[in-house]
């Protein structure tokens, strides 16, 4: 296991402990917890922004704490969900009187342990929503999830719905945007490489040298199948239309397009992959409005690639465009 | 070899033309060339930078290109230095009347290939500087350098030198400070793994499974040793000693601190190799101004991590504050 690491059984402690040394511009921590939250948290009369789940993912979610996305992000261990009462923690530092909003990927252990989280903090009076991100068009069910699983897609979802709070509207309004952004948005993805979960000090699942996994999970979970390595092109293509197929995306409508490193794959990459995406989609007609290229959402040290498709209406655009300000995502 | 990638001699124009269609926003391709600048190139009266070298670093040099860093990137074939006529390309079409400072690491191939396309600026009446960037304090000489290396630092000239180019002072100004922030950078970096150019298709070196190489350079070219992995905090010990005792720190002095992935490091192991970083100035009383982490200087899907740390002073401060937006980096 080759790893830049301490104590195996730490990794998220002191990841923690370095991010808080990094940014204390943006983030301040929970004490006693795994909980990030907005160094001037909890924001008065705003409606705050939970996300979280394991670790591994870096930058999500901890990075995504700031101005225009997340108001807190509780770290699970790697690859495991977050207990209630990290969650918990985190909803009672963040709310400023106008609710929270729980972002939750749909996994089997963060539905329930951010919902037990909610139902501690609505006893105690905080209004509390949720919405529950499966852009992953991959598989139905999986080895952690009933249902679609929640990938990169998540990070829009912070990124529109964190503006839709940031513009002031209620809890109720913010979570509409997130339920549409939820309802608008598929990604897949694929991989060459497992990840080594320091814990467990070897790979998640075996591959081939010249094979990829095709609809894999961000954990390792198996996708649909494993194939000899393609062309970035038709990966491309592959993952594509896969999304497209499942939705309703029609000629001169608008998408945002994101195509996510898994960790391990270079900038260079992902590139490759972006420009057949825009190829294609412009055969098709539709019309890119913005693109994001990069490590977003990850499988620690994973190489491997997932493209997400935003279906956008003029109020997405305009969410889209509100200013963020995170330590990993900044828009001016 | 697991890249995603088309025609593996073809990687340098996909990844341009990925990245042209994922931040039209930001850049523009100066035809026929393997040229980036941004997109209202050139601008009336501001001193112009052009940075570039082989590809494979991303995000740099393009992802850099944008307002308050980088007028224009040229790319090189993979780890292989871009010829004179892509550099003068550049210089040509990012002067804007108030001259142009090439941003050079020192490399051989480097130097000389910008050297030669300023001479052909210069014949045409256009205003060129340079500053040769050397901030690698692991080996003097190498395999294709003879000094020092330049490695992530570069960076830090992009945004300090673009700072006071964006702020309207002229070009022997603008080189001043690149020349005071390369006298004042230093990086020292260490890798797991090795990284394999597409168009050679095998590792650029052989490194044992317990394995790790200290100060290489962002070529893959040999640093000073080989050891056995070492913790991620004597990781970073080791390379803040080696920086450190070749610098002029003091107690209550201000720094500026860059850790920076390889390209397949996870965040995680970043933000953990920080954490230490943080706690070793600290304890010499050395105070951290600002902190960056990510991957911002790659050597392909190599493994690793290098440390930079950057002596400030109240005009470094204030250039380091200034607003950049670029693909790769934004500051609001």
């Amino acid at each position: 296991m080759k790893k830049i690491i301490n104590d195996r059984e730490n990794v998220v402690e002191e990841m923690l402990q370095g991010m808080v040394a990094a940014h204390p511009e943006y983030v301040k921590r929970v004490e006693g917890y795994d909980v990030l939250v907005r160094k001037n948290s909890p924001v008065q009369d705003k409606v705050a922004l939970v996300s979280g789940g394991g670790s591994g993912h870096e930058p999500s979610h901890g990075g995504f704490v700031g101005k225009g996305m997340l108001d807190g992000a509780v770290a699970g261990e790697v690859f495991t969900s977050p207990t209630p009462d990290q969650v918990y923690e985190a909803i009672k530092a963040v709310d400023g009187g106008a609710g929270v909003l729980l972002v939750i990927k749909n996994y089997t252990g963060d539905i329930m342990n951010f919902e037990m989280a909610a139902e501690m903090a609505a006893a105690e009076g905080i209004l509390v929503e949720n919405v529950v991100v499966n852009d992953d068009v991959a598989v139905e069910n999986s080895t952690y999830t009933t249902g679609r699983r929640g990938i990169a897609g998540t990070v829009l979802i912070h990124k529109l719905a964190g503006a839709a709070a940031e513009k002031g509207l209620e809890l109720k309004e913010v979570k509409r945007v997130a339920d549409k952004v939820v309802k608008n948005v598929r990604s897949m993805g694929m991989s060459l490489t497992p990840c080594i979960v320091p814990a467990a000090g070897k790979p998640s699942f075996e591959i081939g040298e010249d094979e990829m996994e095709v609809g894999l999970g961000i954990h390792g979970e198996p996708g649909t199948h494993k194939e000899s390595i393609k062309s970035a092109d038709e990966i491309a293509d592959q993952l594509l239309e896969k999304i497209l197929d499942d939705m309703e995306v029609k000629e001169d409508e608008e998408v945002a397009v994101m195509v996510n490193g898994l960790g391990g794959t270079p900038l260079m990459e992902l590139y490759i992959v972006n420009r057949e995406v825009h190829k294609k989609l412009g055969e098709q007609g539709i019309k890119v409005y913005k693109t994001l290229v990069g490590n977003f959402m990850t499988s620690l040290e994973m190489a491997g690639a997932s493209i997400s498709v935003l279906k956008l209406d003029d109020e997405l655009k305009e969410l889209l465009d509100g200013e963020a300000d995170t330590p990993a995502f900044k828009q001016l």
